[in-house]
């Protein structure tokens, strides 16, 4: 049919793959045959691809090389398409927990968090580096060592100073002072009257610009889409933290549409990594991860679509969690990826990160009756000790397939774990993973592209980045066979992680493939095309938002250079508290040795004794 | 972005538009610009559109033409893409029907079903016209006034006379003499034996060939497919009719991979009708249709994906009901739309249809708890005249929208029902009917081109019927964004429906926009590309695909040249027993005015007195 025809994989029925420890199945290494391009050259690869006939061939070419027609295309894929990652409602059988009722307030169920939390005694005995909590803005407000104002007006200068040379960190899209000082006072006199509505009253909260928050408009990381899309309202998840008294400090800077992994982008800066600033933060939520790393704010909202909280997460050393989907409302959220994108938290420590999500969790707006909505457990974290054995799956092939430090940090881990909680870990073989990417690619490129479609019709080319107008026109090429193949693997990898669920509770991976690399000033304008340094970073991703199970990323030590690795833990749908838990072991076992960044911010120095 | 660009049209939010009688909703009618073309003609169409950039350059002119660009491909749609027709289970209050275990076994179910039957008293006082029921068949077995041998013999004899000239009817592609005469042979003993299974038991059940049935191939209509994909079991509907005695006479003759509407198929012959030989019986499921108007057998399986069951059994004047998605056990049918196509039975009588479909509904192998199935109602037939008030949705501008002979004899039925059971209609808008019509198109012929993808690649395109092949030339060229983009006009006109049900019990339409056209020779090597005639087959067709809604047409009169006029009735989801009901009182009002077809066989004639 044609010169350019590929030769389809022809795949076996799922039920029938091996998942063993010793099975034969292959590992793919990510075939990506490209080098890093940046500056002119990227200028005109765009102009290329934007070419007609010529464009498309190249195109067609791309996608041969890099496995996309062999592996999905033109695949012989037994499996019918499963469209949706959505999972339905079973009996978890979760340890140590506190079963919520969903239709609780957003303050009730931050209460019942906090009542999960260890005694914060034990986090006094800490000599390490430490970010300050929400508890401990809290207590301070409480006492009035410190007010939401002060606070407020710290974190503006500080931002201004980050945001200036000599530092550029570029954390931010957006803040509005006089709103960010506005909702300060406000707190500052609840707190005077003794009418705190909650533990985050006058807690800064920063939001990815991927999620709506007034007054700000949501850009998606570029320089039109808020003009064609308008912010008229908050997200769902935004208004749950409002309705706790947080206060909403703007829109931090992303990957332009998501559509990356390093966290440059050409309109508002490169986002750098506050343990080293010449390296990368990493994206797509590079602003929210590198502000919670850089002390500015205890937490913030990102969106994870291919990895996009967990990998700036692991870059920048703090948690970057991704509930299930379905969990978090995803009202207000950009739509840029229908059936793999969700909202998640980026955090200092995990007693941080579960207040949050119990203040966010739960779509009610359905109006769903209880029975049919999955059960909302939080993790007692004062009892993590006394889980029971926690059995990890790990495939080593695919663990293996990192840096040395991160390998050899992440079995430390893993070794920490056995030692202190008696978590063991069985060998397992997860298969197709780099078929899993490449359906994934295909699955949130088309998404992103038929969203923004009649968008870019209407607008000047022009006003896009040099890198992102290169994903959009590989987006534009993908055909209705390849979306509904790339369906049938999803349908595939579902099976395969059901059964492996039924031989461990959690899968774990290093959260990424390598840690942050250097960030060029070539890159800068165009941002870059390294797709060998962004498979690396993605690498571990893909099942959290294919399949929509719930993942968090813990840091868990850090390279030769001093840049943080993380591990990442990825559970059963629905078992979030699992996960925390674990998080927390990690933590538990970890935070000695945590290290402050190079840019910091302490936001209570001050007022603390 | 190039000469060729559309514009776009631009939705507004499904929630804001007006569905009342008064709305300013056009109604587009089809913007099909292309005459009847076949025999030569075909193949040179078919050669351009098979060539390198030319033949793409010409489907792109042809998607434009007939506004697919318009209204699906460059549209701006604010809604998010629902890909399934998925339902909810809900508390249905359906009236004057037995709540059946689901988990009764298949001649347990028939014999609740035989249980909800009119007195057979009521049909013996008949003077016009009436086919052969399953009752006549079973009373007649029990009675000893004839056998399943007896019947299968003289059906043999039947289609061999019916199948070469001068009436070359093409009723089926294959059948197996010894096979039919073995079951046959096997339920005669039974009989002889006193123990029968069920009232099934040696009725004569026709498989259209779309459907897997030991021991014939599964061909798809086409010349080929059947050796890449074996058929190595029952698929469970029909498992479901072997376990109750019936006796599976081959597989019916179809439109060529679904891909139609007319029946002409260049393999295995036109499928005539049996009320004028030199008119076309309707497709897909033409032979399934046609078998049962000329009587060979009281009833068939067919599969509906964009109204191959409904469309036939208008144009041979016999029922055609397709039941909500998710009703029957989609197992051993070929999956050629996932998402939108489904099995349906063909019948001569409302009684019959409700005996098969308490034999196969239920897709039992999922092993749900009865609380997540839908409610398994049959409707109690014998006191239909006790229903109370149903409403039915009309919308003028379509249902007018056909030829003047069915448009008055449709709009005769409505008065009869209003008349004799006090049935009143309402009249409504339902926008965006050709929108919708161009979406369910992109969304079949995607599924359709990526499961057969692969087995594409590896036959000789010559065994392909040429109609077939322009079909295959259009649907390789939806992009993932066309596909996206119909499934968001998936979730619009979900949402309309909704709106409507909850104004009216059922929307009425004719079933089809004309009768049985002419047939014509130069037709019957090539298949014909008549779109003029396709789409007013079709017209009416599509919500019950991809919404999943239930329907049903049932006879409703003849045109001026004696061709069956069908009226078709659309359910909310699960709503079988209402449309059974409706159907029957259909059939009480009209049955005394059935004409005979040209060709028909009395299976029981030399048997009884």
């Amino acid at each position: 049919m044609g010169v350019f025809q590929s030769e389809g994989k022809v795949y076996q029925p799922a039920a029938e793959i091996d998942l063993s420890a010793g099975s034969h199945e292959p590992y793919t290494h990510a075939n990506v045959k490209a080098p890093r391009v940046a500056g002119l050259l990227v200028k005109i690869f765009v102009w290329i691809l934007e070419l007609w006939i010529v464009g498309p061939a190249v195109v067609y070419i791309l996608l041969k090389d890099n496995l996309v027609h062999k592996l999905v295309s033109f695949a012989e894929v037994p499996e019918s398409p499963m469209f949706r990652a959505s999972h339905s409602v079973e009996d978890l059988q979760e340890h140590e927990v506190t079963c919520v009722d969903p239709y609780l307030t957003p303050p009730e169920r931050v209460k019942e968090a906090v009542n999960c939390l260890p005694e914060s005694l034990e986090t006094a005995l800490l000599t390490g580096f430490k970010r300050w909590t929400i508890q401990d803005f809290s207590t301070a407000y409480n006492l009035g060592e410190t007010s939401p104002l002060k606070v407020a007006k710290r974190f503006l200068s500080a931002l201004e100073e980050s945001s200036v040379p000599p530092l550029k960190m570029a954390f931010f899209i957006s803040y509005d002072a006089d709103d960010i000082l506005r909702q300060a006072t406000e707190s500052s006199q609840r707190y005077e009257k003794g009418t705190p509505i909650s533990i985050l009253d006058g807690v800064l909260v920063a939001i990815k610009d991927e999620i709506d928050c007034l007054p700000y408009p949501t850009t998606g990381g570029t320089k039109w889409l808020h003009k064609r899309r308008p912010c008229t309202e908050d997200a769902a998840c935004v208004k749950k933290l409002r309705s706790c008294g947080a206060v909403l400090v703007g829109k931090t800077n992303m990957h332009e549409l998501g559509a990356g992994t390093s966290g440059i982008n050409p309109h508002y800066g490169p986002t750098r990594n506050p343990y080293n600033i010449n390296k990368v933060s990493g994206g797509s939520s590079s602003g929210s991860a590198a502000s919670v790393c850089a002390g500015l704010c205890p937490v913030a909202l990102g969106v994870d679509g291919g990895g996009s909280v967990r990998m700036p997460a692991a870059l920048c050393g703090v948690i970057g969690f991704k509930p299930t989907s379905g969990r978090l409302p995803n009202s207000g959220v950009l739509p840029l990826n229908w059936t793999v994108g969700m909202p998640g938290i980026l955090a200092g420590t995990v007693e941080d990160t579960l207040i949050i999500y119990a203040a966010i969790a739960g779509d009610t707006a359905t109006c769903q009756p209880k029975s049919l909505l999955p059960e909302f457990n939080l993790p007692r974290l004062k009892s993590t000790r006394l889980l029971p054995n926690i059995k990890f799956a790990k495939y080593g092939k695919w663990f293996n397939d990192s840096s040395a430090d991160i390998r050899s940090c992440c079995d430390g881990a893993l070794q920490m774990l056995s030692k202190h909680y008696g978590w063991k870990t069985v060998d397992v073989t997860l298969p197709e993973i780099e078929e899993m990417r490449l359906a994934h690619y295909v699955t949130i490129g088309s998404e992103c592209y038929t969203f923004l479609g009649t968008h870019l019709e209407k607008i000047n080319y022009g006003e896009i980045g040099w890198d992102a107008r290169i994903a959009l026109r590989i987006y534009s090429s993908f055909s209705s066979r390849d979306y509904l193949n790339a369906q049938r693997i999803r349908n595939r990898q579902m099976q395969f992680h059901k059964e492996i669920f039924r031989r461990a509770d959690v899968i774990v991976t290093p959260t990424t493939g390598v840690t942050a690399y250097p960030l060029q000033s070539d890159s800068f304008n165009t941002g870059e095309l390294d797709y060998i340094n962004a498979a690396a970073l993605i690498r571990f991703s893909i099942s959290g938002n294919f399949l929509g199970l719930p993942a968090v990323s813990v840091l868990a030590g850090y390279d030769t250079e001093g840049m943080p690795i993380g591990l990442q833990f990825i559970g059963r749908p629905w078992s979030e508290a699992t996960l925390l838990h674990i998080a927390f072991a990690m933590q538990t076992l970890f935070i000695q040795s945590y290290r402050k960044p190079e840019v910091f911010y302490d936001m209570l120095k001050m007022e603390k004794a």
